[in-house]
């Protein structure tokens, strides 16, 4: 597993794609990478840090040929959303934090993998994990803020600092609003106007791709020459990055506490369950493009090693990064060597470039997590699910609300909570069709949508549910008002087609109603009783105590009760 | 509603049965009654109480003809184990608080049937209600074991008694021992040996009936003689019941604090819910033996008044009494009127003979608990589960033990989530077919269970199961082992036959299977979609790119499909 399946069968040829590959990612994400460090309330190096050996570790334990881990925007903020009420952002106390929750996310989601829980992440649903990711977008807009305006002292708060902002006005710094707004513009053009025009004329050419990915370096770059030209930093009130930590101290301090491990746990658990989903998802989605097939489990593995690795390295909580990933595709990486490329790139940068890198001014960074955060957010998803299934749209605004209100893990909760409500509250209400044949054929249908002949004294019903605990009701409730409107029944005919499972409260419910037609003469029959429930029934008092016959076929059963009565037809 | 249907029409013929059986009643249960107050640690004079006006006002509003409600052992435990942790049993302070955890019982009951959420009572599956009672039954007996062997200062712990009794073993009264051993095995050989023998001779005649109900009162009523005559409450260690207040008092003192409203009304929901719940199943019970109907919303209006009088009278909170309404119907009750009966006779013995209630000793009457916990043990509806659906029995053994180790509210939670997660796995795992066509006819059946016609090139797969975002892996896994066995299949047919609903994150799933099929070169059908589900999809990305065509039947599906191939026989 250590010596992985891809290096044993290295090609020459397919080198020279991985190293152009890896080194473009390398330059490509450091801004991002910095930026995501400080989503966190890490300092900067903890980025570039989770940027080099967690990189090294997924590429010889995942299964993805071309997925790309790293620091990305949702485990960021999540961080964020977990450490901020323990220790104050950016203190040693809280990198010790960060990699604590690292460690456990990594221990957890490692775990999820050796014991092949991998059939767990498809726990959350499309919408709870769309509704989650656009409301984490949300919130890390609203995070930004502050440092888009230059506020200070509001960071803690993501509702204080639109307050200050509408109390205090003149707190705002008018050189770095210039500064966040005009590189805003630019990367917002760069996206939505010059990319879309470009690949329009050009095509998907792989140079067009590098040009509309190198923009936020760009920008990053001539901002951080600006800073250093005119001293910005000095008088202007434009805040830098600051002093970065050598690129000795890679192993951060451990003076990890009991009590931590308590309050970490939980969230840990969340942290774990939302990457594996995260990363599982992009994988496969990455898979799929190149007919692959990825190991789930396999998967989980390597991104738990590569947590691990980074909880001891210095760093911050990785995960499956959607432009990284991009950015590694398009540039035509084919296997993971590309990623070990991108790591040693990395870590030759931090050892002689960390200089430049402490005159970025925060609110550049802060513009380009914002525009990256707003392709995060997926109205489209939404408009589809509430034209599809409203109760899905509202799982998702409901976790996407959850989110920004009440924060990540409530969210998510909710999220989960609204998609199994919808499922038992459907299943409570099963869809239940008086059935007749139409005419000349072997074929059944419901009486109020197709001209059928019914038999008189018989009632057919098709009951389109399993049945369970949840929905009895509804089905003595339809059975009792049907023979109500037509006191001549004497037979009384189930169809099971649809039913896939009847669990024992079901079983006993059917079992009273049985006992209670036959004291009034009414017969109770099943038909299309399917394999599986046939199986478990032939154990069952309602099988022994049946008053009528099962058939294997409504026809089966129509013919058998249509020897003792007339053909009807039926009125609709 | 306050002038109910019963009244209307009273008749004197029914006056007498009712009369008499009302007198029965009150006679036979007022041990119970005293019984049940103290196994809820409040002075017995609440369980008289609580057999008065709230009787009165269910047999005014509820909807059930011969049902008695009363004091009843599971509402008596729970309330126990809810008040013991905030105050000291037979305190002021918790006699107040009695009062209002009935009252916030009652408010939610009535809310309940106000709302018509009487279909929410149908969220506790068979399983875990019979796992519920016997889990409570065994924590009765273990709190009873104090009071039987004359021990005290054990009863606030449960383990805490036994763990008293292997270390001090000369803590055991012997002459309370001797009461409470000769007074069960009594009530042992009356209920098991003696009633049977009797039924079996004489049949269930009225007589024997009563005669063996009536054992209860006669134990306590000749050990209370014992206890005079010998003045066994004086020297010989044997505890009675004590001073009764007398029937003044009706209204308990009413300083509840905002405090104590907090910490119960998460308490008063679970009462609400495990009361409501056992009431509509028995009333269900005793309606079906006289094919009367009940309607679960006015029975729940009828409890929830019920609890709100108790709450003002002094009681204790009231359920539907299994014994105390079988006594009920045995003694030959026609209507309510004989719940009015028992109500006003109780109170005339409230009235005058408080006495002799002060000199019953706790043990016997403990013993009485005890011999009517033990018919509450349901292992038969264990074995049943077990024989019938394995997870179900896991079910109710989890919400059993939990009631027994963790307590009451823990043990219900547990229960609920078990049944579903029991739900969620059974459907996460669905049954899929390989289907082909039963030569000579239009039925298609499972290649693996009959011999049958397959197309060469076709793969007709029929999923058991709705489809929703937790099923969706299994589904895929099966696709791809199944085409992979077949490398020559161009067409897959899904046949939906028992297939539901199919959620956003599903039909999103099938769009991308589909989009993957189409580019391999093979199609995707779909056959026998239901109508509502039809009606969503024809909404649905996956409608409008399906690279097939959809079947009504998969008949029709099989011979557009053989028109193009033909058919081969497929060997088992």
């Amino acid at each position: 597993m250590i010596y992985p399946e891809w290096l044993k069968n290295y090609q020459r040829a397919t080198f020279l794609a991985d190293l152009s590959a890896g080194l473009i990612v390398a330059v490509l994400v450091i801004p991002q990478s910095l930026a995501y460090a400080l989503l966190a309330g890490l300092p900067p190096q903890a980025g570039l840090y989770a940027s080099i050996f967690p990189v090294i570790a997924y590429a010889l334990l995942g299964s993805s040929q071309r997925q790309a881990v790293g620091p990305v925007a949702i485990t960021a903020i999540m961080t964020y959303a977990v450490l901020s009420p323990l220790a104050t952002p950016g203190s040693a106390d809280y990198v010790a934090l960060a990699a604590l929750l690292a460690l456990l996310s990594g221990v957890l989601i490692l775990a999820f993998g050796l014991l092949r829980l991998g059939f767990l992440s498809q726990l959350l649903s499309r919408p709870v994990i769309s509704g989650f990711i656009s409301g984490s977008a949300l919130l890390i807009m609203l995070s930004q803020l502050p440092l888009l305006l230059g506020l200070h002292g509001a960071e803690g708060n993501r509702w204080r600092v639109l307050q200050e902002l509408v109390l205090h006005p003149q707190t705002v710094q008018p050189v770095t609003v210039l500064l966040s707004g005009v590189a805003m513009l630019l990367l917002l053009a760069n996206r939505y106007l010059l990319g879309p025009q470009l690949t329009r004329r050009f095509g998907s050419a792989l140079t067009v791709q590098i040009w509309v990915r190198l923009m936020p370096l760009l920008v990053v770059a001539m901002a951080t020459v600006l800073v250093v030209w005119f001293d910005l930093d000095q008088g202007s009130g434009v805040t830098v990055v600051g002093p970065v930590a050598g690129g000795a101290s890679l192993l951060a301090a451990l003076d990890w506490h009991w009590s931590a491990l308590q309050a970490l746990a939980g969230p840990a658990l969340i942290v774990a369950l939302i990457g594996a989903v995260q990363n599982i998802t992009m994988a496969q989605a990455l898979a799929l493009k190149r007919r692959e097939r990825i190991d789930t489990n396999s998967e989980l593995i390597g991104l738990g090693a590569a947590n691990l690795v980074a909880s001891v390295s210095g760093g911050m909580p990785v995960g499956g990064g959607l432009s990284r990933s991009a950015v590694n595709v398009v540039a035509g990486a084919q296997t993971p060597a590309a990623s070990v490329v991108t790591a040693l790139t990395t870590l030759g940068i931090v050892l002689v470039g960390t200089h430049w890198v402490e005159r970025m001014p925060l609110a550049v960074l802060a513009a380009s997590i914002v525009v990256a955060a707003i392709s995060m957010l997926d109205i489209n998803a939404l408009c589809q699910a509430w034209t599809y299934d409203r109760a899905d749209a509202l799982a998702l605004l409901g976790t996407a609300l959850g989110v920004v209100v009440a924060g990540i893990q409530v969210g998510i909760a909710l999220g989960i909570g609204l998609s199994l409500i919808a499922l038992l509250v459907r299943a409570s209400a099963p869809h239940i069709a008086v059935i007749g044949r139409i005419p000349g054929t072997e074929h059944f249908r419901n009486v109020e949508r197709h001209g059928v002949h019914t038999l008189p004294g018989c009632l057919f019903l098709r009951i389109d549910e399993s049945l369970f605990f949840g929905n009895l009701n509804a089905v003595e409730a339809r059975l009792c008002s049907e023979l109500a409107k037509r006191p001549d029944v004497g037979d009384v005919v189930l169809i099971l087609s649809a039913v896939n499972r009847i669990d024992t409260t079901a079983m006993e419910r059917l079992a009273d109603y049985n006992r209670d037609l036959r004291d009034r003469g009414i017969r109770l029959h099943l038909a299309e009783v399917k394999g599986p429930v046939q199986d478990r029934l032939q154990r069952s008092v309602l099988w022994r105590e049946l008053s009528g016959s099962t058939h294997q076929s409504v026809h089966a059963a129509f013919e058998a009760l249509a020897h003792t009565e007339p053909v009807e037809d039926y009125h609709i």
